[in-house]
């Protein structure tokens, strides 16, 4: 057995069962070992901020890295944007990154590179595995620090020769932390402040935002009248008819202040203190109210599912006061983003994944679809567009069995469209919707925020995406991806209506 | 004058005229500057690989840095595969990567990540600036830095409130170092090994492989009998009828041994020791003949034409063996690699430039025009596929009056095809023609030479683009280029010929 099987052995015995791809000669090894494990699913992607941005929703929805093959650190670096979304989604990934064979680092061929450099800013785990009597081992414990923190991202560097050298066999899987519990103390701190008449809010993130929590969060809500919150971009929420609602906090700093401004205790439940994007001229970049207490009743790191529900389980038994709120109808009329929610609320299939990177589209769809049938949101969790389209491959991936629905704007969806091409080769039951509004249009409006407009001719070619138009339907036919263009929001509910009818590929342009 | 117009005066006093962008909010400023100073082109990508990459082939055209415009360390990784081949190429560029502002770093936002980390594996030069009063000066020195070491990338680090705070106005232009000059006794040494009847050769690069310079070594090896080499992938060549001709080391590593097996003294001139791209078990990783002497006639960081063209003038005159080859017929039966090399040796328009990223069909497309219409190669310097469309929208930007082919495999042409839109929105002069054999082929056989084979299905999955094919025709029309598929050479040839005749995009899918 050489090194490269023991590794994959391992890596399928700690319960890794896909591999996102895009290998290159140093992976060689690691690819033919894929069929003597058989257990792996191999996943090809054209570009690694794919591979990478899938073991990302692949994470968020599985709970549980998928690993991805990188080709040097010059495959690594493409997949860097998508890696820093999963490193801010606190997800566990894997990285399997091949290198030159040791000996041959010391001639600098053309390929060569800092890969643990590369790796860092992104990945709070690196190691470069020594031996091949050794690498099926370094993925264990690779593994395991996917699974650590929380979830967070762990790049095995694995050289040439110790893939192709010999090993003894697989190493044991290690048991990865447990979370820490939640601090007694900590939660008497909360007990006391939701019973002190303060305006209270519990902001709340990961498994806190599954329906389990919400349903405990809204129970504390009943009983306390505490405000329940989500990150503008949570990793991932259960939201939709018959599942408590949270309010999102608003994406500018203004606003976020403004919606912050009545709260005198923030609880942060595997949350951190809201701060917004960007900073702007004269406008403040801490949003709390001035005076706002700010305690932790979990931290990122802990289970903050187990945290509300061991709350509610404290507080005197307020009931939810969820009476379901009826779907929307499907529109008719106007086509904007606002009737495209609208019916994408009336139409949603019943447990659909809902991957986000429609940038200034968002929000009218996420209103739109607040009483839509049951599902979950994968949002843009690094601020790194091009995220979308991948997170999708990965979703489908975890959840055969749900309708993956990717919303994308199209100067997102243009910084990895090759998604498209292994949607279409695995079949993915996945329908992207492309917002084509031919424009940066997040920028449009943030060059008059941060001061610089008015700006002149050259600046605003940089924000237009008008010239010339992009084809997404030719695209995602060119890539195999069935395809169509809605210009009416009869048209669009037609199309989208049959989409989530039927499975498989899709994609419809929307020219707004 | 904010710091972002003091910036953007100065870069264009040191020479700037260009810059390849795909800024977010953090580059408003920047951005609304161009028009304020108005003589730097502002070009849009869609992915900022293509801004790397454009910047990579304008600087081995025009011998001088292009400035690119990343947002933030998200930015800037998308764009690290290609500057890791810039690096290589060892050309001068210049990153402006725009930041947080220095006081919204504290709250870690989302997108805030470790733009300096991310920055040094690809950037021998990064710096930070840290005021408004400062950043003019700043990015002189970035510039300077560029031209440095004989060409290097350099990375400026723009945090908002330095775009946007106040500047006293454009800094002065520093001159760069000065290329160190060719030592007296370096250039006895090879004089004296050059007439000791050695069996010699002269690895050249840099802009000894330009035409004046290879007309000066033509002159010493007609005089001295050294052999005349350039590496695999030389960051720019001249070649063609009339122009002196270079072996090219092949790629295999026995390939590469058994080509320098009777050299016993290599002398390199702005190149270093050729190696391999790979290392493979049991086969030799050091390719020079035992004994072999190595002698430095020029380091990369210096002038590597003007070291040729002293030692030309130091020995007898030789006369350039020159006779130029007739220009290969326009072929007729069989469609390959072959023919249509033959076919573009036969058709290419004078003074073209050949962008390659064409992999296995490289070699079949050298040969065929190895004695064509004078012009220049850019090869991929650094083994990371997805230069070749973003180097032709640099090299046509830098070079308006030259037409510009861009030859790519199908599996390269996926990493970077937003490049298609840049190329089809500055309606570049651009023919672009793929070689879609529906496979990565090199790693088919690759798979074979590191021992992996053979493999079973899920291992051919990874190194087969058939499922679906893509249909290139319909992607670069999908953004905007006119594009037809040839599969005979006599459609081929047609196609080229009306390319070569005709300016602005078009694309030619290649099935073989």
């Amino acid at each position: 057995m050489n090194g490269a099987q023991a590794l994959v052995h391992t890596l399928a015995n700690c319960g890794v069962d896909v591999c996102f791809a895009n290998p290159g000669t140093s992976e060689m090894h690691f690819v033919a070992a894929l069929d003597i494990v058989g257990t792996i699913r191999p996943v090809l992607a054209l570009f690694e901020g794919v591979a990478t941005g899938a073991a990302d929703g692949y994470a968020r929805m599985a709970g549980k890295p998928a690993a991805t093959l990188l080709h040097l650190g010059a495959g690594l670096g493409n997949g860097l944007a998508n890696l820093h979304n999963a490193r801010r989604a606190g997800v566990p990934m894997l990285n399997i990154v091949g290198d030159h064979a040791t000996g041959h680092l010391q001639y600098d061929a053309p390929l060569t590179s800092d890969i643990v450099g590369i790796a860092r800013p992104v990945s709070p785990w690196v190691y470069r595995s020594l031996t091949s009597a050794q690498l099926a081992h370094d993925g264990a414990r690779a593994v395991a620090a996917a699974h650590a923190e929380g979830g967070q991202v762990a790049t095995l560097i694995v050289p040439a020769d110790t893939a192709w050298g010999d090993a003894d066999g697989p190493a044991l899987p290690i048991n990865p932390p447990q979370p820490q519990a939640i601090a007694p103390d900590a939660q008497d701190r909360v007990v006391e402040a939701l019973a002190g008449g303060h305006r209270t809010a519990l902001l709340m993130r990961g498994r806190a935002l599954h329906r389990e929590g919400l349903e405990a969060a809204a129970r504390i809500a009943a009983a306390t009248g505490a405000r329940l919150l989500c990150d503008t971009f949570a990793p991932r929420l259960d939201r939709g008819a018959g599942i408590p609602a949270v309010e999102r906090i608003p994406y500018f700093a203004e606003m976020m202040t403004r919606f912050l401004a009545d709260i005198d205790t923030l609880i942060l439940v595997g949350a951190r203190v809201p701060v917004p994007f960007f900073a702007y001229p004269d406008k403040p970049g801490w949003c709390l109210a001035p005076g706002c207490r700010v305690l932790h009743l979990a931290y990122p790191e802990q289970d903050s599912a187990a945290a509300v529900l061991a709350l509610a389980d404290r507080l005197p038994g307020g009931k939810s006061p969820l009476a379901p709120a009826p779907r929307p109808e499907r529109p008719t009329g106007a086509f904007n983003v606002h009737s495209i929610g609208q019916a994408m609320g009336a139409l949603l299939k019943d447990a659909a994944i809902i991957c986000d990177d429609a940038a200034t589209a968002s929000g009218a769809i996420l209103a739109g679809t607040a009483n839509a049938a049951p599902h979950t949101h994968l949002a843009l969790t690094g601020g790194a567009i091009g995220s979308g389209l991948p997170m999708a491959v990965g979703a489908a991936i975890a959840c055969p069995d749900r309708k993956v629905v990717c919303i994308s704007g199209d100067g997102s969806a243009m910084y990895t469209p090759q998604a498209l091409w292994t949607i279409a080769r695995e079949k993915l039951d996945v329908t992207v919707i492309i917002f084509a509004n031919r424009s940066y249009r997040i920028l449009q409006i943030e060059l008059e925020r941060v001061g610089a407009a008015p700006a002149g001719p050259m600046a605003h070619t940089m924000l237009d995406l008008s010239d010339p138009t992009i084809d997404f339907v030719g695209l995602a036919l060119s890539m195999g991806v069935e395809s169509a263009r809605a210009t009416t929001i009869d048209a669009f509910c037609d199309l989208f209506a049959g989409a989530m009818r039927r499975p498989g590929p899709y994609l419809i342009e929307v020219a707004i």
